[in-house]
């Protein structure tokens, strides 16, 4: 017999497939749920069902948001003349946390991986090319992750922008803030090297 | 300007309640919903809201289940001769995984802690002595946890059932399976030396 009943075993089910939840985990939260208060779960569900109904695709940059365009495309005070690249929606908010960015951004919806048949025409790259065309960019920094694949797409969106006149960064990679050198991998000291800067 | 949303922004915040999801986790778990289908969120919602709306106390041991009396209680197979003691209606699944115990349970609702409100009348010792009363018990297994307030607990359960003429026992104290001596507490062994077996 299995200790759990149909539904608490669905519900440990369902909590177990969200990631880094295992589960012993998913039955810590499913038994905080059973002794949370009928209101409190209903705000949770609320929630969780708001993101999957009220948030949609911005058509301008393809953020994730409430509106369309989005708050950062509609926003006024944003500088139109830079675009931020960035790999998934998810990227936005840490890119937003620096507050060292207040230009617009781009999601790609991915980055370039010929072997798992995600090519230029799966992600926003025509839609990219299309508002640079427009004419009041004047800088695309590319923020796709320091990967292979994420290195391999920079390099696309370089070779596809250069052409239209703008300039084209990428963001700086070297030492972490508040890492040593000592437990610096050679690869990032060897970044950090290559890129360095004046006093 | 927040680096999210406020649809989002609640998620975050109701995600971060549960036991266990710091700022980071919530961020992952919510980034996974928003990239989730509609369908798969909903049966994340619907297993949230069925904890809450099927499930019930069992009027006879006090065990969260889907009918009352509850499956354990209703089911024939079981040996109404003992009862095992609980704190929580969490702690039978424990207790059932183990394979080693074929009675039927009793939840008290919590243990004895008078600094904090927690008297014999917060818990359901009467309803207990009242099962107890009715003559098929033998045996009353106490298995609150090995805490002060647990231990408090037992001794309390003890004083209330003996009288009734029924045996009183509690949950082993000693080493755990897989350990080893070099790595156990001062107390776990003298536990383990206190309860020890003929071979």
């Amino acid at each position: 017999m299995p200790a759990y009943g149909e539904v608490m075993g669905r519900l440990l089910e369902e909590l177990g497939k969200l990631p880094g939840i295992g589960p012993k985990s998913a039955e810590r939260l499913a038994n905080y749920i059973l002794g949370s208060s009928r209101e409190d779960v209903l705000v949770l569900v609320q929630a969780l069902r708001d993101v999957k109904e009220k948030l949609r695709r911005c058509s301008c940059c393809f953020n994730v948001g409430e509106s369309d365009p989005c708050h950062i495309c509609a926003d006024p005070r944003r500088d139109r003349s830079t675009i931020c690249v960035v790999e998934q929606a998810r990227d936005v908010p840490v890119i937003e946390r620096t507050g060292a960015y207040r230009g617009l951004y781009h999601v790609l919806g991915g980055r370039l991986a010929p072997l798992e048949g995600v090519g230029p025409e799966q992600l926003t790259i025509t839609q990219l090319t299309t508002r640079v065309k427009e004419g009041t960019v004047t800088e695309v920094v590319v923020a796709t992750n320091p990967t292979v694949e994420g290195e391999t797409t920079a390099l696309h969106l370089a070779e596809a922008l250069k052409p239209l006149g703008v300039t084209v960064t990428r963001l700086a990679r070297g030492m972490s803030a508040g890492g040593s050198l000592e437990y610096a991998s050679a690869a990032v000291v060897g970044d950090a090297l290559r890129d360095r800067r004046p006093l």
